[in-house]
């Protein structure tokens, strides 16, 4: 773009509640143009396809055949930034008021995790050593950009399928890292920390234990991980991966526990796709952010080793958003846990149908 | 449905964080037809239009010729209970702890305000009598269900286009009376109680002094009320529509206030309509809840009657919510507030092309 006015991207916090967005207008379009994303793509070309590196932002990390070269073929998993960032590194951070109003300049990383060459592959059915290959960038990829202190929290995300906001088919994922910690996030780390400050205990590794008592919400589970249907799950068929091994932070799993890791993956998307046939989906890792800022201890991270517990959340996209949940934070799910656990299982035919 | 143990609903709050959500399971299909809910219905039979109020729930409320009897032609605006309600007025309002979690029985109202026996009305272009109806529709609603002292919140919202939730074209708003005051809600109104108690000021009268000061951001402004681009907004073309003078509640509104709301609306939904091609959108009304509990005070209303200030949100559904807004509770917005303000005054282009 040729107008700089036009290429910032800035934080901005809602005057009325703690709420944070990004202002990315690098990203605009024209309105008529939001519709057809999808369309306007050269028909059949891809970035993200071996042979086709050349088309994207440079190569910040890749799985690749020895002797092979950065941006050219022979790579198996291939981190590029987003050619569309939602934040930059080169952003200034700087931070200011305008009266009510809060802002801070659009500092941070948005790269996509390019997870095959194979514009065909479907992560359900990938091999194990491919999936594992992706979980490893997302570790590679977490622990190199922690080392900058100015970045507070990493989000890692898949969009599955236009309905989920994947722009591009290709199957990838992203990463945002972010110069302050998302109100969510802070949320989830308050009761974790308020459970813990009461009972010693990490909340996480009590919802387990109850959740594996009575396991009507139990879906799957291996020797390291299990796959619950959450008692207030926001939308029909809303998975969690929960570890059993309490770790507040995801880069902290074994070799052994991320070959699991990938097992339970692969089997909650096989789910997905054989029971569900195939919805889009958004898949969220929930993580550690990279410091705990307190007054006087910028890096101090009080107990958050015992009390928090990093986790996968899988969100299949059934049902649509509206004035209800925009108004309320609230959200209607039309499939109760326990029956989105049984049908999932093959334990009745239908969500409603016990009685058929 | 002939099976009692699928007609419940219960509302559950997250063990995890403070986030409630309505399991409906009335409303459960099979996941296959999520997707195409619209396609599932007959085909050109429409049960809001006129002549087919037999196939609705009974009439609570209407405006009628006079001489015609409820559920039979002859009305304006007519309000029933939604035929798949998420909430019921006949459900136990009977809360359970379980372990970490928590329950509620599925108490509640959903009603559904047709806004026309008229399929092919667009509220955009609608006499401003018509408007003025649906607005006297929310409002009396809203006094009536507030008699009922178990209700402590009540959402009104309009979902226009299938992509914005909206299961049947015919112009129609909805409505839900909640037992709780939902998250976002409270977080409004704590912002709001915490300014007022620093500076013995409204927020929001502040937020209308400072946007009026600098209009980068003001789009519409009439005698009485006016619209903005809010400075966080969630997505592009995101509008706020406030009152010019303090009320906390919508209801208080003078007849001539109504009047004026209905003008200011049909001039925001026409630029939407004109300007953006009529996009999908939700509309929802933040209004001060049926009543603040306090310790010991259930009634007891604070200063909300000082520090809180009602005022309608508009979201165009151009942006896919994705796992990045899952995961975090932040949006990225591809269009700066001042842009789309400045592209729905006509005062440029489109949004990025300030520089052709």
């Amino acid at each position: 773009m040729s107008n700089a006015t036009f290429e910032f991207s800035e934080l901005r916090k809602d005057p009325l509640v703690e709420r944070w967005v990004i202002i990315a207008a690098s990203r605009g379009k024209r309105p008529d143009q939001f519709k057809e994303e999808a369309e306007t793509k050269p028909p059949g070309f891809c970035p993200f396809c071996g042979g086709n590196e050349h088309t994207t932002p440079p190569e910040i990390w890749a799985v690749r055949a020895p002797g092979t070269l950065p941006n050219t073929p022979g790579w198996d998993v291939r981190v590029v930034q987003n050619k569309f960032p939602a934040l930059t590194i080169e952003a200034d951070l700087q931070r200011s008021g305008i009266g009510l109003m809060d802002r801070m300049g659009g500092f941070g990383a948005h790269e996509v995790i390019i997870e095959t060459p194979d514009h065909e592959m479907d992560l359900a059915v990938a091999p194990l050593e491919q999936i594992n290959m992706v979980l490893e960038a997302y570790r590679q990829r977490v622990l190199d950009l922690r080392r900058d202190k100015r970045f507070r929290h990493i989000v890692v995300f898949r969009n599955f399928g236009a309905a989920a906001g994947a722009s591009l088919p290709h199957p990838h994922s992203q990463l945002i890292a972010l110069p302050i910690v998302p109100q969510l996030v802070k949320s989830l780390l308050s009761s974790a920390l308020e459970h813990y400050s009461r009972k010693e205990r990490c909340i996480f590794c009590d919802l387990i234990e109850q959740e594996l008592a009575i396991p009507d919400r139990l879906v799957l589970e291996n020797q390291d991980f299990l796959v619950l249907s959450p008692f207030a799950a926001r939308g029909p068929f809303e998975l969690q991966i929960l570890p059993r091994r309490h770790m507040h932070d995801f880069t902290l799993m074994s070799e052994h526990e991320q070959w699991a890791f990938a097992d339970i993956l692969k089997q909650t998307l096989m789910l997905y796709r054989d029971v569900l046939k195939n919805p889009p989906y958004n898949m969220m890792l929930q993580t550690a952010p990279c410091a705990v800022p307190r007054p006087g201890h910028p890096e101090y991270w009080g107990t958050i080793e015992y009390d928090y517990h990093w986790h996968v959340e899988l969100m299949p996209r059934l049902t649509k958003q509206a004035g209800f949940e925009w108004a309320t934070g609230f959200y209607i799910n039309p499939v109760s846990p326990e029956l989105a656990k049984a049908y999932l299982r093959g334990e009745i035919e239908e969500p409603q149908a016990a009685s058929a």
